[in-house]
């Protein structure tokens, strides 16, 4: 067996995860209120408490005639019970008030009758069918009693809980200050989208893509530029990171036992500098993970795809604890592979699957990639698959966990 | 049967979007050019084309050192080849050049040694592996080809696609407009969110929750307020929102044969008005259709959750339309029934479930609710299953395709 220079030996991506995360202060950040209105996406710091009952009175919860039941009991069409119909706020035997949903039950009412099962006379009604006491009531308290949690602090308020927050009339929100992320690319050969390329340079996209990818999670990315190949440049801009984020991200600058600057400098900024460096997964070898004086370092490499399967494992959890989240996954298909894929024994691969939708089944088409720096490898497909470490691949027809970071077509056969 | 009054017969969901979007003229809004950074999210307006190869040059997919692959035939850790190092850029027989991933490949050489497979001393390397030609050399045009289409017209772009796009070396791009969509909700019993209630009045949330549904989906919310139920102030309202949006979302005043102002006053502001009123869909029955001069008006229930549910069923495929997207449907689950729910015959029914994994497995357990208006329904829920209108009930341990508008969380019960 060759020896492995430059890592000593490759870190588990579980060990990695864990061994990071004990160093770190990643303790939820502080929590701001806002205008309910801007809060989408936004992670509630407070439970939220329901001050009173919802509804706050009986009301109708269709149109109708409200009434006494024992008035229409044995009602028919062929058989209909006639009622007086009146506008006051309280109704008698034999009387009826007309209303639309939501609007309260008069006093002495206790059902309502759905307006197709009744036909207006003047002042009068027929009433059709019988109704039991309480039908198409919504009771106070039914939707939430007071006291009652009604949205619970951790959620990521999407708009049906903001609907549930308002209907209890609260116009702002207690929540989770958004995470700053600080990002830095590094690597001589790297020049900005926009400009022109000159001979051997390309163009740096990961500072791009990882804040877009930060911004999915409602972070709050800093831009730190491009760095040269060079410790001191790196260190400053890293130093700059630590200061002004809650956390740091790099691509570039690491190597299997080659060019370690982005490590070197993070060592070189503080304690206890590089906890991890080298991870047994595939793509995303080179990763290293530091803490500086309790803030987190993430360290990708420069392929763009190795630095977006390192955000997924890395960044993201460390996002979520940022945001009293729980890991927040993305959303899973179970899929069937439509084809084998080989995978390297030892290491957790990430394997990048296009899935789609063919006859009511999901199915998954490994995108093969010689390269992994492939980019048109993530842009083909909308998914992957972790392959654990002692596997060597994925065998057609098996079923797997796919996690979707784009939309799934549905392409019938029939079709 | 007891006759339907109001509703001569109710539309099939199904028949009621056919009518609607036959009536519309609901082409893609026009494009507009935005900086890459800006575009999370946003619908590609155009195709766009690699201008030249990607990668423009061979290059290195490793750190390691280019050689000529015929100079290490046979190298193994116990007969390695001994190769020159040489800093130009251009190998010669037996000399080597170091690289780190992503640098060019010198001429002369055509295969690259990774770093670990290698031991350098001094201005020599020992080689411990043979490689074959092209071996971890990422060949220029290998990602994508001169002319090739990188990412198609009418994709919503994520952080993957903005990667290939920025690659490319393109700062800008053509997207689609955002759809402008005016909201207004109607009752007399509606107060804002913030103020002080008063005695059978409540806090109006369907605006905030239609604007953020809006959000989402990349559109552009304006609101019209909270009307009275009144034909004429309504009237105005909706006149506005056709000359400022593109499409007008209004929550309320339509009701089973009763109090159908809104519809009314879509009647009262152009042709050819309203196309449909009463779906066989529950929730959701009263939904009015109307277009008036081109431009669409969803007239939705005032019940939240039926709002939430049409808004489904009605303003996602509109909005997709203006965006030129293909219907874009949430992330799906397949996910077993844990316990029997009734539906009713005739209508097509979206039962709200919430879905969990254990053991593997999802499972979606129905949230049960008497009065479809209770907003707390949509927040216990994380989804919603439609059942079709030839269908009585869901089974317990039916498996079914769940649309997902939260996230799903991991309740195992061995843990």
């Amino acid at each position: 067996m060759v020896r492995l220079k430059g890592f000593q030996k490759l870190t588990t991506v579980d060990d990695a995860v864990r061994m990071f995360f004990s160093k770190l202060q990643a303790k939820p950040l502080k929590p701001v209120i806002i205008p309910l209105h801007s809060a989408l996406d936004r992670v509630l710091a407070e439970d939220i408490i329901a001050g009173e009952d919802l509804p706050r009175f009986d009301r109708s919860a269709v149109d109708g005639y409200a009434v006494k039941a024992e008035d229409v009991i044995g009602a028919s069409q062929f058989k209909p019970k006639t009622l007086q119909v009146t506008d006051k706020d309280m109704i008698v035997h034999k009387q009826s008030r007309q209303l639309w949903t939501g609007n309260p039950i008069p006093k002495g009412a206790n059902a309502v009758v759905m307006l197709e099962n009744v036909r207006r006379i003047e002042d009068k009604i027929e009433v059709w069918v019988s109704v039991t006491p309480g039908e198409n009531v919504s009771k106070r308290g039914e939707d939430l009693s007071k006291g009652d949690i009604a949205v619970k602090a951790g959620t990521r308020l999407k708009p049906h809980h903001m609907g549930l927050v308002g209907a209890l009339g609260k116009a702002e929100v207690t929540v989770v200050e958004r995470p700053k992320v600080a990002i830095l690319a590094t690597g001589n050969e790297l020049v900005k989208v926009g400009s022109k390329l000159r001979e051997n340079q390309v163009f740096e996209v990961n500072r791009l893509v990882l804040s877009m990818l930060c911004c999915e999670m409602g972070a709050e990315p800093l831009d730190l530029g491009i760095a040269k190949d060079d410790v001191d440049e790196i260190s400053a801009r890293l130093k700059l990171g630590i200061e002004r984020a809650d956390a740091v991200i790099t691509s570039g600058g690491t190597s299997v036992g080659g060019a370690d600057l982005v490590p070197e400098a993070a060592n070189n900024i503080g304690k206890p500098g590089v906890i991890v460096h080298g991870v047994a997964m595939r793509p995303g070898m080179p990763t290293a993970l530091a803490v500086v004086r309790g803030k987190p370092i993430v360290i990708l490499p420069g392929n763009p795809v190795a630095a977006m399967i390192g955000f997924e494992v890395f960044c993201r959890p460390l996002i979520c604890r940022l945001l009293g989240l729980k890991l927040e996954l993305r959303p899973t298909a179970q899929a069937k592979m439509n084809r084998r894929i080989a995978t390297t024994l030892g290491r957790k691969n990430f394997v990048r699957v296009y899935v789609f939708q063919q006859n009511g089944e999901f199915v998954a088409e490994p995108i093969s990639a010689r390269g992994s720096s492939m980019i048109s490898t993530m842009t083909k497909a909308n998914g992957y698959v972790v392959v654990p470490e002692n596997r060597e691949g994925l065998e057609e027809g098996e079923h797997v966990s796919v996690q979707l970071f784009d939309t799934v077509r549905v392409v019938d056969e029939d079709v």
